[in-house]
Formats: C-alpha cells, structure tokens, sequence
C-alpha cells in the first residue's frame, strides 16, 4: 500500500480536540489542498473561512446544538444531546465551506475540496472531521447575523465544515459496507 | 511537502486515455478508497458502478451527448461539439457514482468518495476526471434505460462520474483563485 492510499485508509474522524492551536504552515497547507481539488467546469465558485475565535466556534456550536434541539429529527437531537456534545467538538480550528447559491454542482466540488483538507491534515499529524450539521446555524436570526460577523461572500450559501486541531482520541475504524459495487464488463 | 500533499498537487484532470485497461488490483484498490470516504452520519447510501464495456461507454457517451445538444447550455454545448469530444474522453474504465435519492448530503459524500478514487488512482499512475455532465445520460428514455442495464439499485441515483485509465496526455495545470480565503481570528 502506498503513502497516499494509506493515508485514505487510516484517516479517522476526529471529534476530540487538544486545545492547542495549529500551526499557520498547515492552515496555509490545508488550504492549498482544498483549493487543489477539482471543479465542474473549473468554477471555484467556493470560499474558505478559517475560524480560530474560540469563543465564537464555540457561540456558534451553541446556537447550533439549539436550532438541532428544535428542528432537527431524532437522529441528529439524540446525538446533540449526549453529554459533552458540540457541533465542533471544541475543535481549535474550523473551516467553513460555503458556495455560490446560483451555480451547480457545488456540493460535489465542496465535499471533493473537505475531503482533500482531511486528507492533507491526516498527512500533518492533525485530526479533522467534516460537519453537515453547521447548516442548522442558519434556522435562528442569531445564527444568519453569525454568517455576517463570519465575513461570508454575499450570495454564497452554507455547504460544510471542517473542524482542524491535535488529536486528542483516535477512534476505531467505523465499519463500511463493502457491497456497494456491481461490474458491467 | 509530503508525499500525501505533493499526490493533490500533481494531479490533473485527464482527457485522453491509452487503450490499455487498468488492472483489477488497481480497480479494487481505488473502490476501496472511495469507499474509506467519510458519509454524513456514516449512512452510506452509495453505490459504486464499475462500467468496462467499450461499446457500452461509448454508447452512454453518444446518447449524454445528444442530450446535451438538445438540453444544456451553451458552455456545454461548446464543450460537447469541439473535434474529438466525449463525455468520458474514451476511457476504458468509468465508475457511475449514485446514491439513495431520499438521502441528504449524498453530493458532499460522493464527492469526498471521488476525490478519494482520483488520489488513489494519481497514486497509482494513473489518470481521472470528475464527470458531472454524465447526468445528461438521464435525459432521454434510451439513458434511463441504460440506468437499468447498469443495474443501479432502485431508488438510486446518478450523482457523477469518474473516467480512469492510462494517462495519454498530462495538462498543464489550471489556474486556481487563491483569492477565495478570509480569516476570523
């Protein structure tokens, strides 16, 4: 197995952080990963918010963990509701993934973009996990005025994000299921 | 810059293809990639469709281009009318991602699972392109018919394509816009 497949196979979500910060040489690497991947027709309609205000990840996982309580289904609440739970897992680092409303495509060029930053990060030393769930900041007005306090392109929308920092417990691998492929030959 | 970071740096979106097919360990291994991406939730409602007949290739190409001559926009329309075009450039491998269509996330899954198989597959010598125009395939009822011999699992659908094979031509690589960062600190 080579460098790069095993760096794919031995990645893990990371919902556990130390508290010390990154290093600005592996911001500036993990975004060069991201802005690497691919897009339908080379559009890059996509921006990149570092997050590093630890107070407001963790205002921001609050609002939230309480639009999650109120709307999400019980799948989501059951998990936002287990003790010490928050949407960025009091990560130091957070990267915010949004995308022109307008264009297409954009959830595939964004998950193409995450998944090179987690893998970039693996290949730093550092832990990552990609989170959906953010989108539940924009159900309450406190968490649209956040997008504005966030500096987020006009026009641009909530894809995901990436929360960055020192692994402070690396999980068993999930298991996946491998019966997902058929052949036409 | 490591080995992991230099891999997402060296690739390239491939267009032109050696007739030699790639090997069934490289096959496997580059599903395995795409199947270690993370899923929202860790749902998995994906599916892998590994499409090695020629003509039937050729054919899904000929009725998705029509189709885009019939239906898209100008910029494929462009695209799909230069000398030699081809929706999957005459690969001799092209994997058909889909996914659970009552399942959210799936784009931002499946394009962390093709970004997976691309790196993998840069990894292993070889080259690949993200197709998103394949879903022009679905336009017409002689391409959902294809669908059906491609034996798709019900209630799947066609989120994207990635043509693989051996490189033929290496571009230069695109522009990227650095200008698409800003930092909250």
């Amino acid at each position: 197995m080579n460098e790069i497949l095993n760096c794919i196979n031995s990645r893990r979500s990371i919902r556990k952080y130390k508290e010390r910060q990154i290093s600005e040489a592996d911001v500036q690497a993990i975004l060069e990963a991201g802005i690497l991947a691919p897009t339908a027709r080379n559009q890059q309609k996509w921006h990149f918010t570092v997050i590093q205000k630890r107070e407001l990840i963790e205002r921001m996982a609050s609002i939230t963990m309480e639009n999650v309580m109120r709307y999400a289904d019980e799948h989501l609440k059951g998990r936002a509701s287990m003790p010490g739970a928050s949407t960025f897992h009091h990560a130091p680092t957070v990267i915010m993934m949004t995308a022109d409303e307008k264009t297409d495509y954009i959830e595939l060029d964004c998950g193409a973009a995450t998944e090179n930053m987690a893998l970039a990060a693996e290949s730093l030393g550092l832990g990552s996990c990609f989170i959906a769930s953010s989108r539940y900041l924009l159900k309450s007005p406190e968490g649209v005025a956040i997008m504005k306090e966030l500096g987020i392109p006009e026009g641009y929308r909530h894809v995901c994000c990436l929360t960055l920092g020192y692994k402070d417990f690396t999980p068993e691998p999930r298991q996946r299921n491998k019966n997902v492929v058929n052949y036409v030959r």
